[in-house]
């Protein structure tokens, strides 16, 4: 029951960790589901993308040359041959003094190279103003006149102009956004091969909790780590395996450190106390490779492996859990993913309203609120008030190498949303 | 076959938009899959969290006046009379020379006022140094030494230091962070009231296309707005419905406005043209509030009303999707949930490499890369050109009253991700 014989620093800490974190093998999943996953190889096209030249106006095809010197005062008669709809090709060949009518994204029927737009055709009415040419239905062999004239490849959309076969359109390790999805769509990629998301056992320990939810009582609390942690397990692209309190006992301990999971977070029980099992169990069935870390919250955090597992032992102060897993195994659960190892928080610099003090030699993470444009530290409990997060706009780092910040120092702020 | 009598601007859209908004109802989910959802309503505690004073340290509980004197060089004797752990509590009370063991967490036994740290006590060990005592087992009658002394209330969390009954702890609009799903549980909230997810129908239109994932060939093209939207709606807290391609008929685009939905979305033949159904099928069926906005892309959008439910008419062209998706139907689904209704995009600012210019009266949508921390507009083709966005790193808006900007000006850069 002695504290810490020695703490690593964090940079220490991050150094054994950043050596053990290699990005996870691929799988292929339907395209449906791969918004927000990592790409793991480059994705090239084997089509060009229009596969073929296409209409980019409502308007008519024709060969350019047929509306040479028309003009709203010098109509140039037309004879309309077809159409061509999106999907529904016009099967002739455009030649001078005919015109196709088409819809955007329609094929270019042959022999034409340029759409005359609908705002320069006027429909001459061989049927009257109620007959069918008025209506809208350009019967084949009515006339149209052309107001205006249109250059050859003029509103004409080439084949490949979006996409050429052969090019590589999205490249390994990128995030799929929205539109990369509609883009691999529109390949005909159905599948892709995206990074396995890690999976990450938590194990909850202490005969003190009530399963989340549930109404604290007496001297039980209820779990507030093992919904927080899921959720940002889940937002740091894991897959968590949370089934339920683990009793604190070495059986039920050792049984969780073996789960099968890429990434085990054991919470609580992670100090040097006698009934802080965890890391004697970890020392004894893999490797404690960091254990007690010069830093406020968290200090009493352990890393390690077991087999493929890595391993994290958080403390079961939700503060300390919470500055833990955004340290160490959010950090790991992102490179596991094929993500970035940064923090998913925007930062900012803003002034302080007030000094913060940190002894050198050890790293804080300070809660911070936003106010009118200034960082107002938190004046906190300890490690478990979780409700100073919550109040928290965000939080500010003080390295180890630093006594803190002077009142009006600018500093950089990281948002927790 | 005319083009647009007369366009909105977008001011106008949005402010029709704006009237049509108004945050879905209440539903109760259990607190595991709250993260990321919209509070409906505030949120206070029935409990005190701690509902008990607990140690904050690893030690021994006692009477702080016990330790009057102690120092390194001064111990002085203090008897264990038992232990107390988390969930686990000294039933006795605490005298004054006497310490009650507690971990980190414990209930702090009655009598006792301060916790001294294990670092300031030293174990006496009358069985010899294998006895029980050099184990951890600290049992009841041995003795150890204050080497430190501590003040009342050192190292004792208040009952209620976290959170005091009858306090809002959140408040109702906060989308649910990991600490707040903590926070929640903690106080043994088990289920939450937050707003409603907004339904939301996807029809995509177009008898060119094929469905998504599926190889191009010939003259039909792969649907790339479905795949996309899809994303696009998750993002922004909706909930898709994509039963797959409509046809571009009367019937089919019926039923598909009359879908069991918040918002139905039709992508593609949202134009002026005979082709062009859905526009006439909204103003039959309902309202078609506004058709035709100045702004490029996505000029050829609708929006309406059919009974509840809200109708965005967006062009087929993905670019004008992606546009117009996100300055109207993003919006709504974003309100309708509770969100803020702005774009979920960052922003920041920088430099152009390169004017951008625009027509006064019209917006414009640029898509720009940074460069070295500059702002590369894209020589893009036209709306069809998807890849466009997925080489972009954001876009420019150029608003209709301005005739875009010179090369140098500074801008604001809206960040795909």
């Amino acid at each position: 029951m002695r504290g810490f014989a020695k703490r690593h620093t964090v940079a220490q800490a991050l150094q054994w960790l950043d050596m053990q974190l290699r990005t996870l093998e691929p799988e292929t999943i339907p395209l449906s589901t791969a918004a927000g996953r990592v790409l793991a190889r480059d994705v090239s096209s084997d089509v060009d993308v229009p596969g073929f030249d296409r209409a980019t106006m409502d308007g008519f095809a024709l060969v350019a040359s047929s509306t040479e010197g028309a003009g709203p005062y010098s109509r140039l008669p037309l004879i309309v041959v077809g159409d061509s709809m999106p999907g529904r090709p016009f099967d002739g060949v455009v030649r001078s003094g005919e015109a196709v009518r088409v819809m955007t994204g329609a094929p270019m029927p042959g022999g034409a190279d340029a759409v005359l737009p609908a705002e320069f055709a006027e429909v001459e009415d061989p049927d009257g103003p109620d007959g069918p040419a008025k209506a809208g239905h350009y019967i084949a062999g009515h006339y149209i006149s052309a107001l205006g004239t249109v250059s050859p490849g003029k509103h004409v959309g080439r084949r490949g102009e979006d996409i050429t076969s052969g090019t590589t359109i999205l490249e390994r390790g990128r995030t799929l956004r929205a539109q990369d999805i509609g883009l691999l769509s529109s390949v005909g990629q159905g599948q892709i091969s995206v990074v396995r998301r890690p999976r990450v056992r938590l194990a909850i320990t202490g005969n003190e909790l009530l399963p989340a939810g549930t109404r604290p009582a007496g001297f039980q609390i209820a779990d507030a780590n093992g919904p927080m942690l899921s959720a940002l397990v889940e937002r740091d692209g894991g897959v968590v395996d949370f089934p339920g309190l683990v009793r604190d006992d070495r059986q039920s301990i050792v049984d969780a450190l073996h789960a099968d999971a890429d990434i085990v977070i054991v919470s609580g029980g992670s100090s040097v106390g006698v009934e802080d099992l965890a890391p004697t169990l970890v020392a004894e069935h893999g490797e404690l490779a960091v254990h007690g870390i010069a830093m406020r919250p968290s200090s009493p955090t352990g890393l390690g492996r077991l087999g493929h597992r890595l391993i994290f032992l958080l403390p079961g102060n939700p503060v300390s859990s919470l500055c833990a897993y955004d340290f160490f195994a959010g950090r790991a659960i992102r490179a596991l993913g094929g993500r970035a190892t940064a923090w998913p928080y925007r930062s900012i610099r803003a002034k302080l309203n007030r000094k913060i003090s940190s002894p050198v030699g050890r790293l804080d993470y300070a809660r911070v609120r936003l106010e009118d444009g200034l960082v107002e530290p938190l004046a906190v409990g300890g490690a478990s008030v979780l409700s100073s997060t919550t109040r928290a706009d965000g939080f500010v780092i003080v390295e180890d190498d630093s006594e803190g910040f002077a009142e009006g120092a600018e500093v950089d702020v990281w948002l927790y949303d």
